[in-house]
């Protein structure tokens, strides 16, 4: 029941990292919307292995092939499938997992839950693979969205100590989200990438990894959309940003630093501009009693350190229960946080979609 | 289909702060099971209003009464209903703020979602009254998960700028989390406690609120529980723990403090113990793709300071879009961090037997 | 996970026969709708208890009260509960069916299902007295739908061998089934309905019950609501039909008598008829690939005869597992397809709703 | 929503009829299941198009390939999803379709709903086959419950008027069902299958189609599976039995002759055999309240004739709404009914697994 999230719009993703093929099927998007493959492509091209030079050396196409759902570039009204098949696997590298599990990985849960069925190999299903899927139903989404007015964009706000600044929260726009989707490291402040980069050189070196954070932001959604309770969008949102491997934590708008607020200066004043209301201040996060209130949705993601590393690690053998050292072989790198960003894209994107088809 | 989550549990919540009753079903919990309707009361007065010198004055009895599904004591199979009565309601507090929304509160977003018909008195189905249901299904779900050795509970952390320390992540056991029950303003150092009810003493004084966060934990739990991708613990805990309408983050193990720390020293090494693995350390809170690992489960979330505050805020009437200014009357705490402790167990506990029911 | 039906709308039912009430949360329904509190009454009375000679003389009020999500008379946008209390019990009357279970009751299964534990008294949860619950939700979205145009009516099809005329699967309209509303005893042929009592009195002199079919109509729908697969109109009416505990059977159109249907038959061609495209012939019963025609949606459900029966039946002592006789006293009707008329009418305007909120 | 069922077990179909490939994910089947191929392949060679002289000529391998879930040759946990790939389309068969409905499919209701952008050719997603996909799932159930000893099998009740005797409702048994499996009409008197093909054949002469009904048997079910209300067993078979095409009508154990019956001869009273509770008769048709009884689990679909003949029909132009007139070229089976046998099967194993994973 796991892997199938069903809502207004209904998201099937399977796979395995080293079986077939991984894929994804969207249930309830409507007939007729245009779908720019070129786009998509652009899109899931972000989130790929290999562009960075300290990137996971996994080179595959990942192009996706789309099985159902889209006739002559539009959308038709049934469920959209589309796979991407594995094609660059390296088995062998994970042949000692099944039985030492990877610390910080699921290797050891998978074993418990699925016994020695289970496919450890590369991850299985809960390797970060997987979010490929997540990402092709969410760029379909945003192509919907942006359609509508509603775009979202996403930045690198940390890597190790190294910090981005952070989205203004009112007056965030169009414009600074779609600058950051043409840049191969998204950050808002020109001047912030080279210490990130510099960080994760610097953990690839030592044979280790960093994490960091990403603030996700929309714009352009009317008020009104979401639900209370179990249906707020911030419930939506996080239900599908736990999916993604390495996230351990999501706040939105002041999020924990209204622990040090007061009430005062938490709350944003009302105010009416040009015939609408706003809020002066974005504490809110655009969200409150989890309806949007039409200024900017804002979140920020915690993404832990890559757990694959290739300095040993502390085990056991779980057939043996004795003590073993690891160091993780395979294809990993030092740091996720930017391949993550489409990711929190994606996850946005599939929420306001939900409140809105 | 907001105010239902259905998992393996299904849970409903119904109710308007002003309206006749609040309440809940709960359903999918076995038949057999003991209902300790003394430890239940004992529970829901951890929530109740009215506890501190600081708290809100509406005083009630907020007794649940069963409806269905417990028979001489016992869960029965059927679902169940139980409900509160709202018997001190004092509509007119609130009479101002269907035309002008209190800023940080629902009512406007609750405008534009269900127009003029919104209930907005008293917060309506937004109102933190309504996790007085989360807690009666959580309160049952708490007994059932301690009869199988699973004990959960919950400290305060931070209040404004005080803070408490935080639960030793490998070693927390029953008898600390047992002790926090019994605590009015519960705290694990003792000597945390007077800083932050001074700051919650001062906001008040100041016609103005804090907020704070709290820290969970459930020991006891066997490895293997929750599921891959949407069914991960995070998520499903995630999922409820932003129906309560003043948590705006939460973050699991090490959460967003991983964001500085390095592979090597954020994976939590396994080793074997009294013939069972563990973890040394917990950065991964219990939880390794979406799955317990039998480590503690650890979760904080933020509380906002409260909305409602004495001290006049600027806002919108909105049938005329004219700024007006507003202050509070109505009843509020300046504080609702130590009450909104027991909603994170029932969070915490409500998560944890839907996956394992 | 049985007694809350999520799809666009929810709905949980609660309750069990004995206890200290049933009801129904219904969450989904816009804000703004107005209720009219004495239709719905007159609505409810239809299938309430004691109305004809025959009928088990349990004389409750059976009136709901609303807890939430109504104010001033119009829905707020929070979820609906109402209850019935449970004041005309008689649990003595049932003593000995935990013992002894009733054939063709749940009594046996409820004990496989939940052990001793199980609230047998008065069929407990899975009494028909539930189906009072069924009819405050569907009489809600009876009322709804109205107003868009959506009429919808049931008729006694047979009771025992005695049949009424069916419905012109046409040309039914409003008025014919507005008109069935005002009838003790709905019928089409107003003949018809005598040889049905005489039946069900000739049953209930013989200390023994009957069964029959009911036919329902909705007028009145646009084309195009339903979905493909599993969420098409006969795959969400079957799945709510199917929880009025006597149904036993559901056909669509034309139902089991296509089998002796050759296609050029079958098949209703299209015609256009004022701007509209329509069909000549109903067969289809308004729906094709699930999805609504515009043309009358009908079906027909079978309710097996009442198992409560006075006279001796063979049944087991599950203590000891040795036979046992058995006569069931309590209060049972000989035949309740009268009173699963208005049932099937909620269960058909649950499904509508549910295809067009 | 329509396409993907959820409930323990998750099912997701995808594809349309012309489109690159059909296919089905399937969540929640435990680890560990060992999957036989060839058993697989054979179940679905009793759906697939060509077997039968009046057979479809569309000739298709139909081999499913697993992308996910299965490793050596058993399941781990993960989503299963296996495609197949449409080669033999011929969609210029259908491009009148478009323009012109065909009466008794979902043409028309696809192009209200989906607009132009519905794709119809060969009825897109909303062709009969999808039921490939489903056979998938439900061929992977049936063998998971096979090893727990639960046998499921399906025969041609009827055809035309031509008539199969019925189970034996109490001693329906595990061999009658498995010969079913090796019938290429499956009938249980053998002397049935003639007249049935002698009326397909004369069907095909006059270019026209005959419908049918199938009746299904489950034995070997535990008592005490399904739930109440909206969960019970009739619930959940319906849900999935109506996601096939042709299905229009379900009854369960005496179905609607229940009508026709007076209590004491439809309850089937219960009686101790080999230390067992059984009932004499089985008018319930295995389930009682929901939930089974341990007896066999037995109902009947209606399934209408083939809506696509060869004779000219009357429908409309949707661009002009002129009167038209059309005969279905393509390729279509003059009966479907043997073919829809192992489609009822499968429906019953998803809904059986769903009661017991």
């Amino acid at each position: 029941m796991a892997s199938v999230w069903k809502n207004r719009l209904s998201l099937a993703i399977f796979g395995q990292s080293h079986g077939a093929a991984i894929g994804v099927t969207l249930d309830g998007i409507p007939a007729g919307e245009p779908v720019d493959m070129d786009a998509l492509g652009a899109f899931l091209k972000r989130r790929a292995p290999g562009r960075f030079p300290w990137s996971t050396p996994r080179q595959e196409a990942d192009e996706p092939e789309f099985l159902s759902g889209i006739v002559n570039g539009k959308t038709c009204g049934a469920p959209i499938t589309a796979i991407i098949r594995n094609t660059n696997t390296r088995s062998q590298d994970y042949a000692v997992t099944k039985d030492i599990p990877r610390p910080g990985h699921a290797d050891y849960t998978a074993s418990v839950k699925h016994g020695g069925h289970a496919d450890i190999s590369g991850g299985g299903h809960f390797s970060g693979r997987l979010t490929a899927a997540l990402c092709i139903a969410g760029g379909l989404c945003l192509q919907m969205l942006a359609r509508r007015g509603v775009v979202i964009g996403a930045h690198v706000a940390s890597v190790a100590g190294a910090t981005d600044r952070l989205f203004d929260p009112e007056n965030v726009n169009e414009a600074v989200l779609r600058g950051l989707w043409e840049m191969e490291f998204p950050v808002l402040d020109p001047a912030a990438a080279a210490p990130m980069t510099q960080e994760i050189g610097r953990a690839k070196e030592a044979l280790d990894s960093v994490g960091g954070t990403i603030e996700c932001a929309a714009v352009g959604l009317p008020a009104g959309l979401g639900d209370p309770l179990f249906g707020g969008m911030e419930n939506r949102i996080a239900s599908l940003a736990f999916a993604v491997p390495a996230v351990k934590g999501i706040e939105f708008g002041a999020g924990f630093s209204a622990a040090l607020m007061r009430g005062s200066e938490h709350n944003d004043p009302f105010y009416v501009c040009g015939g609408a209301v706003k809020t002066r201040g974005n504490n809110h996060g655009g969200i409150l009693g989890g309806i949007s209130t039409g200024m900017p949705v804002i979140f920020r993601t915690v993404i832990k350190p890559t757990p694959s590393i290739g300095r040993a690690q502390e085990s056991v053998r779980l057939d043996t229960l004795e003590a073993a050292s690891l160091s993780v072989q395979g294809r990993h790198d030092p740091c996720i946080v930017p391949r993550a960003v489409p990711c929190m894209e994606a996850v946005m994107a599939i929420a306001v979609c939900d409140s809105c088809v």
